[in-house]
């Protein structure tokens, strides 16, 4: 890992293919840039121009492919225990309801803040070393006051991009009083959980939450001063999207059932839609219609949603394969998703792209070219990560 | 990478769950012993037993997962030239249809020698690190006297289980004289291959050749005395299977359209079934159906099938994961097929196994069980590879 580089400058030279993410500065909407170097500045873009810069620090990239770090924009990285066999048994035919939180919820409560916080950064480190730079980390392990206070606190330490979901599945000890659960999460969970937390998240579908107590949960995380975001349309048809779009969240995330309203609607909002494809690969789940999402003008996003029970992968790299194979997103799109998408969802534009003045976070490719993280699946073509992980 | 051992012993100790592959050794199928040790001595396996073993030098696997490393029994890695953007083009829609393996020809056949070498050993390199220690590689990208022998040259160096496969596709100079070409592999191409080659391969499909060429083909490698294997059955129902079974071959390779006939002539057959689901994931083609083959009593294999064309990975973690989660085989079962199942189909028996008096082989993973391999897609779990890749 790269440590900032601060007060020193550092040229990423012989890039053989620059992506920018800014059409003013190279080739199409990825602003792809051949030859180029990149000067980074306290932390910063200084410049972006031809191969052959000068500073006091070379990285040579040797004619590959660079480009801006990763912005995993859904994550759930705080928790403890393994659901292996979980996933094993669901291969072989148990279907997902997403009943298994309880047992990570179990582990994560009876675990040591110490070892909590110790496996987080051996996940980041991982996701690192996988090209994420810029990363957000949820709670939701907690489901009570003090362990959702704890989550926070851990995710908080490693990212500003931390996220209380309070309201991720009812906790057992609350089982048919749901709406006293969400009165805890609104009230004192939200009060213990807000001086660590940016955003405030809701898991909206049948099993978890229904519209009326998202919308409690969100309102309640606005009037703290949290940003939004949701949890929605990924089992089945719902409200979710409408009340992202209703309440201004950032994004609303897995987006696999939409009508066309629900499309509509993203359309004509702010809303990032963002894609969750390693979950429907590890649930067996049909993938979203990217398409019919991306043709109608929405701005898309893809994350991980590294969790122990849907989705236990950090490779952004492995999420940009399935988009491309499986939801039929072209390799910039999918580009474009990991990077300014991520962002965007992040409600950022400091990140996700190599232009003057953005974020100083590079990923360098063992790869000629950025077709090579579709083309070559299952292969760790992320030679370097420049940048610390999570600002 | 660790040299092989020679003339000293080694240990893998601290083994939290080790796969033996031998029943008699250990729990279930895979054998499987906890808190174990391996010695290894002269690179080959002297013991196993619990943790506490002695050697002269010790990895300490940290309660981590050890497995026999990988048998990749499907490999064409002897190639030049890059085909990322005919992938994004059949991402796209473009069909494939096996033509841009001209492609590959024309760049492998314009390349030096040593350039060529440099890239398969880079290859290698990649798929050692990503636990793979047995690799088949075939020709079949030179489609000449000169380049055909050149490849397997260059594949000999490297692994013993080298192929002819001279007939791979009809080069354009051969356009509308198939039986020609067919011709010129069994008699001056063979003839130069030979000596490099342990086995003899064709692709059995429409488009490539039909069981007449390839029953040509089969006989006369056997006649030069070399093994015999098939690709067939990947594109469409066909008589690859049949053939191959008739002929005694190892293993039939892909095996996408199986009728009921072809499944019960494998059943009765000693040809390994070999499953290449990092192809079908790229070329959007359907899985296998695992299941029914497995069920009716055959023998798998998994490999990679790494090639520019259809399948450019090395990653048996990925075919692992599309294994379990697209052709719904178990996780001990994917795990048989790319170790035991590996080396049936390449007729061996000291490899994919650590047993006593086998060879030394083994991976150790960044996780407590090897279901994390198909749990955790797309993240290298791969810490260590024990062995020399290619023996």
């Amino acid at each position: 890992m790269t440590e900032p580089v601060s007060s020193q400058s550092l040229v990423i030279d012989n890039i053989g293919l620059l992506v920018t993410n800014d059409p003013a500065l190279g080739r199409g909407p990825l602003g792809i840039v051949s030859n180029a170097s990149v000067v980074i500045v306290d932390g910063k873009v200084a410049s972006v121009g031809p191969a052959g810069a000068v500073a006091d620090q070379c990285i040579d990239a040797d004619q590959a492919c660079v480009l801006p770090g990763f912005v995993d924009s859904h994550t759930h990285l705080v928790f403890a225990g393994d659901r292996s066999e979980e996933f094993t048994a669901r291969m072989a035919g148990s279907p997902y309801d997403g009943g298994g939180i309880r047992t990570t919820t179990y582990a994560t409560r009876n675990t040591p803040t110490d070892e909590l916080d110790r496996l987080v950064r051996l996940r980041l480190l991982e996701a690192h070393r996988a090209g994420t730079t810029t990363i957000e980390i949820k709670s939701g392990y907690g489901l009570n006051v003090a362990d959702e206070a704890r989550s926070l606190q851990i995710a908080k330490a490693h990212t500003p991009e931390s996220t209380f979901l309070g309201a991720h599945l009812l906790p057992a000890e609350f089982e048919g009083r749901s709406d006293d659960y969400i009165h805890l999460v609104c009230g004192e969970m939200l009060h213990a959980a807000a001086p660590n937390a940016k955003w405030v998240d809701a898991f909206c579908e049948t099993g978890a939450f229904d519209v009326d107590q998202c919308q409690a949960v969100l309102d309640a995380g606005r009037a703290a001063g949290l940003g939004l975001r949701l949890h929605g349309n990924q089992l089945g048809h719902g409200p979710g999207v409408q009340l992202a779009v209703e309440c201004g969240c950032a994004s609303v995330d897995h987006c696999t059932y939409l009508t066309d309203h629900d499309i509509a609607a993203l359309a004509g909002s702010d809303t990032v839609a963002t894609f969750l494809p390693a979950a429907d690969f590890s649930t067996r789940q049909p993938y979203p219609d990217a398409r019919r999402v991306i043709d109608a003008g929405v701005t898309v996003a893809l994350a991980s949603n590294c969790n122990p029970g849907s989705s236990y992968t950090t490779s952004i790299s492995f999420c940009i394969a399935l988009a491309v194979r499986d939801m039929h997103m072209t390799i910039d799109e999918a580009i474009q998703a990991v990077t300014v998408g991520g962002a965007a969802a992040l409600r950022r534009d400091d990140v996700g792209r190599l232009t003057p003045g953005s974020a100083g976070h590079a990923v360098i490719l063992d790869a000629p070219t950025y077709h090579h993280l579709a083309y070559r699946p299952g292969v760790p073509l992320i030679r370097h990560t420049i940048g610390p992980l999570g600002t």
